[in-house]
């Protein structure tokens, strides 16, 4: 993967009704559509289950929400990282605050990430976490504070500072990984503004899922880079 | 669902190499020519990523291997019932060993069930979970001893009283639940001493999913009933 | 035990700093007296690490808030029920809202407590949880809508029917488990209206614990049965 | 805290039953005379409910073995650092294998530790987990491979590497936190090695407690430094 092929946009597309199922196949269409005509990377990350439909439909960078520290043998219910690699994704949300990691299985994630040849996507929720998570050298680091998650309240506005220093503190420890941002992201000036602190990129749900009109509201999030 | 439905056997692919990705397709396959060859009513339970292209591509009840208790939003690597509804899947285990739940979700997810259309396989340990399990009325009840899951020490031999006596206990608090036996369970021998002990199916998978010529071995799992 | 010494109330310490460490013995010696004064049995359920303080300073039946399913042995950080045990408990709460437990454990735990000659109070949040915890014959069942804890909406008026429902069905499955209710009780009126719905007393925690005057608040609770 | 305080053991006791009730009252009376025979600085990390008793008995560091990331409130069977704090514990251990933790209570966790003024333990399992944990800033890092934990195969022989390698990344990220090892520790060569590979001291369990004489192994422990 070349930095030119830096997902600026990951839409995590959770478990909302408007982003399972057809609905998820659909939504995936209209965020081809808009980086097809506004010619900025963007990724997705659905469902496990709704992978297979959604990569046969479209042509984008497409991201698991989370994959389990197991190997394959006897273990039932759950999200084995090797089921889907096969589904043909280029990486993963890693840690997300809905679904949190010990260290121990942090670690052991990335590690197989690299070893299938995927993106890895380490979430954090502040400035320490942070820098913590640089030492496992991912290919992005998503700074999410929890509390402004679904919010609408941007990150970028409510906590410049955050990602500033995040930025800082993860390029200390080792400068070659693209910080994205996300919490409450949703609108063209919100983008410009993580991008003007120092992000490489937004992670977002919520603000673009939730829209009326949901490629509209993608091609309005880029329009002010 | 007519009890002519019941599955008498189902296949937990866990998340063994052999049932990941087109290795479960291609064993669906050889599941359905065993269940037409037979005339035994065969299910599937595959991982979630899966569950698509396994549904697109054979004709027998597939079941999921766990659901979430959780509802459409903001869940991030969760595994949404209404997104494994919309795959089509005829029902779901719940609470299996590997997967336990405590007991107000195991409530929750078997309402969710009902709700869905979806048949309820719930997973219990022993004959006091299993008569617990019984208030909550899921369509069947899988026994399955831990200790005896994977070993190839069939439950039905090993502890043939814990199989009468999860068939006695349950239908003293309701008449009208099959009860399903599992762990340990790969030959005709085993299968036959689960349903003279009053078992109206098994729940079983390594010792299908490993064999040398799996399609076989689902015919030698039948060949004494 | 003779049901004679049920404990009509059992109270709650949870983590409130009212009930941690002094003030938890204080807090102690007031449930002593109004037990004294008011001739009526009462318990407390305090955090482990204040047992033994608190049951050397007090003469009234005290509770373990959980005990976890494991044995003497290498497990860091966990809550061993010998060591309770030892402390001089009576009993311990189990599957509380706060600390639910799978099914396989809950069997587990009550087996223990029967083993270790401890008083079990198997807490659920509804009727059909209620009537499944039934079958594993605890001395007390506790059910607690979680949606009413700490809210001061008792459950004996915001759902008389779940906590006459909850009696009955449990009593349909064993008829000699006597029935606490809980959530959101605090009041004379809560307490005397849970009695005459068929509850044998109550578990309760911030009406008490969070009043100004803890003692008097424990008195006025009984004052009308 | 200054160094000449640094714990170069730390015995956790675990929930075996020789470090349980009576029994690590006793054991730790054993730990203050061969610690005050040997002149060599021992602290011990009981289960939280023995912590009273144990401070009262002897007057060696004590640290709890775990606290949960919760403020004073309704919060049932949980580890409140407050309460811990009142017990008049010198620190706790963070993040062991056996009780491990998300990356984001880690930090939470370490920050509450040095707000209470405790003496924060942050157990690792790797190099690279150690070098993320050196973000956080604890007091001490407790690197235990935890495929070595009660094999009495010690770190320091088994994988020297993983000693000297953790040491160099810690000190890359903080010059000035001193690393103890475990798993697998128990005799006075053991400790050398450890010393001699850059640790500071070590964690060790079973290998003590295990033991015919309790204090004579402690003494050996100390034999060769």
């Amino acid at each position: 993967m070349t930095k030119k092929e830096t997902p600026i946009i990951i839409l995590n597309y959770k478990t909302y009704a408007e982003s399972t199922g057809k609905n998820a196949v659909t939504l995936s269409q209209y965020v081809q559509e808009a980086s097809d005509e506004t010619g900025v990377n963007m990724a997705i990350a659905p469902q496990a289950v709704d992978l297979y439909p959604i990569i046969e439909a479209v042509d984008i960078p497409v991201y698991s929400q989370h994959m389990d520290n197991i190997t394959p043998g006897g273990h039932t219910g759950s999200t084995l990282p090797e089921a889907l690699k096969e589904t043909g994704i280029t990486g993963t949300l890693i840690n997300h605050s809905e679904q949190r990691l010990t260290l121990a299985d942090i670690d052991a994630i990335v590690e197989k990430s690299k070893q299938l040849n995927l993106t890895s996507v380490l979430c954090t929720n502040n400035v320490k976490t942070s820098a913590a998570a640089a030492s496992f050298n991912p290919d992005y680091i998503a700074i999410e504070p929890p509390e402004l998650i679904g919010t609408g309240i941007p990150v970028s506005k409510a906590s410049p500072e955050v990602v500033e220093k995040t930025v800082e503190e993860i390029h200390k420890i080792n400068n070659n990984i693209p910080v994205l941002c996300g919490a409450g992201i949703s609108t063209g000036e919100d983008m410009k503004a993580a991008l003007e602190l120092g992000a490489e990129g937004v992670l977002l749900a919520s603000g673009i899922i939730k829209a009326d009109d949901q490629k509209q509201a993608l091609i309005d999030l880029v329009s002010l880079i």
